[in-house]
């Protein structure tokens, strides 16, 4: 058996990328479901498919169908979908295997490591794909589909996924957080974040050649109090920017500590 | 006048990159000062110069004098420099134009926006360099010198160096903490953090085209509860790491209701 047709439940960021790059390397997209007409005629338009937003109507021969909604609305529109025996994955890097149990379904996992959205045309080569599937032989059809689009397939298990979707939000949601402060500062004293890429970049490219950890520079794993207090007394009317600089200086401190 | 022929105080990281970013401009090295003999000879050979750990035989008839010491060290170094009227710049990020007062000196900074080493050659060209100076003459003098190595040379007042640096801080060395810890967890579930990098890089690109607090996403962002409070169990046997999710999660969600 390989995969030839699929049939997408949902139609947001992941459900238009991961079409997009599907239709590109050959696969037929047979439909597309969501539970508000809009967006699934405009990504059924985009597939060049059909759009339904009954979950009664979805077709039944399908070689796979893709479950990419919201997390808290998955286990319900799994219940309510009645294709008996259907091969489903779902798209979620914080959700489990065992959300399939007990299902009259063939099931696995199909994660891309990526932010996607509906705008910007994501390149699936570069994208990591984490796979896992109900046995060896589906994950290995899932690996098979996964290598069409990316070169990156790897399969991972259901809590290596959902540690690996904290260190995302470590290495990606939280370090734009700190993006926002440095450009707010930068702002603040009419200086361009843009001074800052190169340096950004550097820090990026260092930590491709070595452990983060060790090659993390700047006053606190220098320990060097005099710099640190001096910063503090120049954030003296930001507390909020404040207490994170101590609390992340803290805790650079404390995993060299606990390194050393 | 032209600055032409430079001393450098100071043998350490950025007296290495300067040094040898301003050799193949065509400046001519006459001299380099450390307190130890070894880095200055070490120095002094990759620029084909004298080296000397008296500061009192220290050459007086060059255009400029680079102090590129520690911070602590700075004041100190000048005192005992004795060389009446010389063009003295330092290169540090959180030392102000005042550090210069009352000295027989005319003076300025020239502060290279980077994290440097003495092992990897840095590509001035992308590098900013803040420069400062006692007034619009030697300011000048400064710009024209740096245009020399690279295409960012910016007049940057000893207020928004002090907070650029802050900023500095939290774009690079606290973005490689939470690499840090990200490395960390994947590590802990036998995945390569190589695996984030994509991630990473779509996070770098997006900031370069909008403000970073504009494309902030993320559980805490979209305040999801639910996926924050997953999160934070799979970090329950680190409460180091639970305490940083938990805090900088926080930080977002203020920051969004204060622009909001």
């Amino acid at each position: 058996m390989m995969i030839k047709t699929i049939v997408f439940i949902g139609a947001g960021n992941v459900a238009t990328q991961l079409g997009l790059a599907f239709k590109e390397a050959g696969f037929e997209i047979l439909q597309v479901y969501s539970r508000t007409g809009k967006s699934a005629t405009l990504l059924s338009n985009k597939l060049n498919c059909f759009a339904t937003t009954d979950i009664k109507k979805i077709v039944t021969h399908a070689d796979l169908y893709i479950f990419s909604v919201k997390d808290s609305a998955l286990s319900k529109i799994l219940r309510d979908f009645e294709v008996d025996n259907a091969f489903a994955v779902h798209t979620s890097g914080s959700i489990g295997l065992e959300v399939f149990r007990g299902l009259k379904l063939r099931y696995g996992v199909f994660y891309p490591l990526q932010t996607l959205s509906k705008s910007v045309r994501a390149d699936f080569e570069k994208i990591p794909v984490c796979v896992e599937a109900q046995d060896v032989k589906h994950l290995n059809l899932l690996m098979r589909m996964g290598k069409k689009i990316t070169r990156n397939v790897t399969h991972v298990n259901s809590q290596q996924r959902a540690v690996m979707h904290v260190a995302a939000v470590f290495a990606c949601n939280f370090t734009n957080h700190l993006y926002a402060i440095a450009d707010d500062l930068m702002e603040k004293e009419n200086l361009s974040f843009d001074l800052l890429f190169p340096l950004i970049e550097e820090t990026l490219r260092k930590v491709k050649n070595h452990k983060p950890y060790e090659v993390q520079t700047g006053p606190a794993v220098r320990n060097d109090k005099e710099i640190m207090q001096k910063h503090l007394q120049q954030l003296a009317s930001l507390p909020a920017y404040q207490k994170i600089y101590n609390f992340i200086s803290k805790s650079i401190i404390e995993t060299k500590k606990r390194n050393s």
